[in-house]
């Protein structure tokens, strides 16, 4: 029998850039779960992770370890195949919404109906970025918060659902999460993948699609931090068998239209329906959908074909039928958000900022947007704050857009409360109008 | 006015390498003794400080909220000098019990009774390290906690106590360093010069000699570490007008013959009697005792004549007086000290260590006697441990003696529950006879 080593020499190894054992990184996280090590032990620990960073193999343990603290989503059965998407967060990135009805579509027609499930568990907005939880609960009576039992029933009957984390799925993350929000130890590469895969392995899926959003309004700003991020989430998956890719995305400017939770949840609705489609949202949704159509026939057909597939589903009524049920599966009433739409324009203050001069839109930049729209009262910069949905920003034109001088590129919905001067003022210290601007592509590259 | 930053954001800061302000340090260390901090986001902090460390003016910040945070000894008059000794922590290290009542005699001669004060806070053994709160605490009766008011009634009559860490003196240091003590933040240069400062600020001195071990069996073990910490502990003292010198001194082998909180005592009595002085014992204590007298004396007379006055009250009867009333003034019974030794020696299992070969003793590593003693019930390896004050080892021989085959090198005072062989055994693996060896000088110079 081996001695159990003590909780200080566990964070002194540590401290020292060596390995921590499978059985060292158990004693943290259970005793931590069973109050048997102090919240300033692992605070400790993180920190000390922070400086020396974790090896593959810690990184895959302690993954392993957060997910099963846990419940893992039971299988119906051996013939399905379970796939996600998860995104690392960005500004107007609504894509979640529009891929899950998208994928399935594609799917049916291609494997048959009920093959492929998307048990999707999603998260909130912080800080700049947006959370799809809170764009689904835009939607009046929408609940993401279900029991296990029900989520297992939802898979079966229409094969997917849109949930947040519960109480069950990876209990030590969530607990991680809050220590490390508040001892400085959230942008850690190593404790983002693991708080990340826990959640997703505990979905146990078959396939993973990941979207890296890079550049201004991405929590990894650096192409080169976004790769290795993409890197070892893909090598996490993997060393559990999950068949994983990253793809890699601009998140310069917002993505699409519309920045907002009530918002972007309208936008969705019109891409679907065909009525509008912003061709940076297009060119993301139809690169993830199509790796995770493809993820979903088990790699068997090739990718063109999966993409050709997704192309033609967005012409198929039957999507945005899917979306529409996928609220009410879970409590929403689509009616209710229409007339709130409506209500929304009637009465809520609407500030047009106009281009000053005539040239081409060259930046809007995401962060500043993110966090402009927090100020707004439409996101959280921090956990607790309360959110208005039907707080945003609606773009009538992107980056390498031209524009005419006193043509409006952007309004803005927000409460009475806001004086529409000052808003304009902040509008045009971030939004810039130059020259010359050209559109570039939003997907990068993929990591397989 | 300004607004104040997060603790989060001063976490990130210091994470970063940045320096945290006053007003920021503040933050921390007042939330943390209010509740307003988390325990884990001073311990976050704690960590970033061991990689980042603290500059000089933070030093200092951090130092003075620490001592703050508690009550300062009021000081009885402007004519008098206060001074004390601090060493870093050692084995066989009980140079405290003599220094209190040689010094005191020795500036009475020189600058009259009364004039020089000595309020010594000393605290307990840790690790392989001894404490002179336990030495103490080996005669019956001896109290160590005393209320402020008693310890300035004793300062006034008879210019010296010796005292643990109360609750009043900087409380914050005794809660983070038992934080420290289960993060593993113990080993980080900065907060070991503000924990050991803050207790001795709070004694409003006039004057610190430190006794700065390096060695096998000292918590610096490399003289450059030694160094930095001897510098970094005399910088903050003069930063608060505290006059400081840090005399290096040897601690590879144990100091003097005994080891072991009752026979440390014993030997302090034989030293001051002139009954048995060990050299190196010697040494030390009269390095450390100069420094006292001269900066008693506000650094006036110059050291030579300091050492001499310190010589000379060696063999004045006076001292050893002053040592006994030291004990009764808070509660000792040295006469039932006296009858312990008496009966430890006739009850307790004694076991001899006879040297293998004829030659020289070549090495006695401190570091592994101090975990001997532990493991044999004498000190802590952990704080909450109980101490047998009896428990101890009895030197002969020390480093640089011969030494015949079959000669005693070590007496080892220990309960019947230990095997004679085994303990024999250890004492074998531990102690080096060789050929040639030779003793070393124990100062090794001052950094003043």
């Amino acid at each position: 029998m081996v001695a159990l080593m003590s909780v200080p020499q566990i964070i002194l190894k540590k401290r020292g850039g060596e390995e921590n054992s499978f059985e060292e990184l158990k004693t943290l996280i259970e005793g931590y779960l069973e109050g048997r090590v102090q919240e300033g032990q692992i605070a400790a620990w993180l920190m000390a992770v922070y400086f020396r960073g974790l090896s593959k193999r810690e990184l895959k343990d302690w993954t392993s370890l957060m997910w099963h603290s846990g419940i893992t989503l039971p299988r119906e059965n051996k013939n399905t195949v379970r796939i996600d998407k998860h995104s690392v967060g960005g500004v107007g990135d609504k894509t979640s919404l529009i891929l899950v009805p998208l994928v399935t579509a594609a799917c049916e027609k291609l494997y048959g109906k009920g093959r492929v499930k998307i048990p999707m568990v999603s998260g909130r907005g912080l800080s700049h970025s947006g959370g799809t939880l809170d764009k689904l609960e835009s939607v009046p009576g929408f609940s993401p918060s279900l029991s296990v039992d029900k989520l297992s029933k939802l898979l079966e009957t229409q094969s997917f659902f849109m949930a947040g984390q519960t109480g069950e799925i990876a209990p030590a993350d969530r607990l991680l999460y809050a220590l490390r929000d508040v001892t400085g130890t959230v942008d850690c590469l190593p404790l983002i993948v693991s708080s990340i895969m826990s959640k997703k392995l505990a979905e146990n899926l078959d396939g993973l699609v990941i979207d890296l959003k890079t550049g201004d309004g991405a929590f990894m700003q650096e192409k080169a931090k976004a790769k290795a991020l993409g890197k070892a989430l893909v090598e996490v998956a993997r060393a559990q068998k999950v068949e994983a890719v990253a793809v890699m995305t601009r998140m310069d400017e917002p993505l699409g239209f519309k920045v907002g939770n009530h918002l972007e949840v309208e936008e969705c609705a019109d891409f679907l329906t065909g009525k509008s489609r912003e061709a940076g949202l297009s060119e993301v949704v139809l690169e993830l959908a199509s790796w995770m159509t493809y993820l979903g026939g088990r790699k068997k057909l090739r990718r063109e074909k999966c993409r050709e597939a997704c192309e033609e589903a967005l012409s198929d009524p039957r999507v945005f039928q899917i979306f529409t049920e996928m609220f009410k599966s879970q409590g929403g009433n689509w009616d209710a958000f229409l007339s709130e739409g409506e209500r929304l324009r009637q009465d809520w203050k609407e500030i047009v900022w106009k281009s000053p001069r005539a040239g081409k839109v060259s930046a809007i930049p995401a962060r500043a947007i993110g966090h402009f729209l927090n100020d707004l009262g439409g996101g959280r910069n921090r956990k607790e704050d309360a959110i208005d949905h039907k707080v945003g920003f609606e773009f009538f034109r992107k980056v390498g857009d031209p524009v005419k001088k006193g043509e409006a590129v952007v309004r803005v919905f927000c409460s009475a409360s806001h004086d529409p001067d000052s808003v304009r003022e902040r509008l045009g210290k971030i939004i810039k109008i130059s020259g010359t601007a050209h559109r570039k592509r939003w997907v990068i590259g993929a990591l397989q």
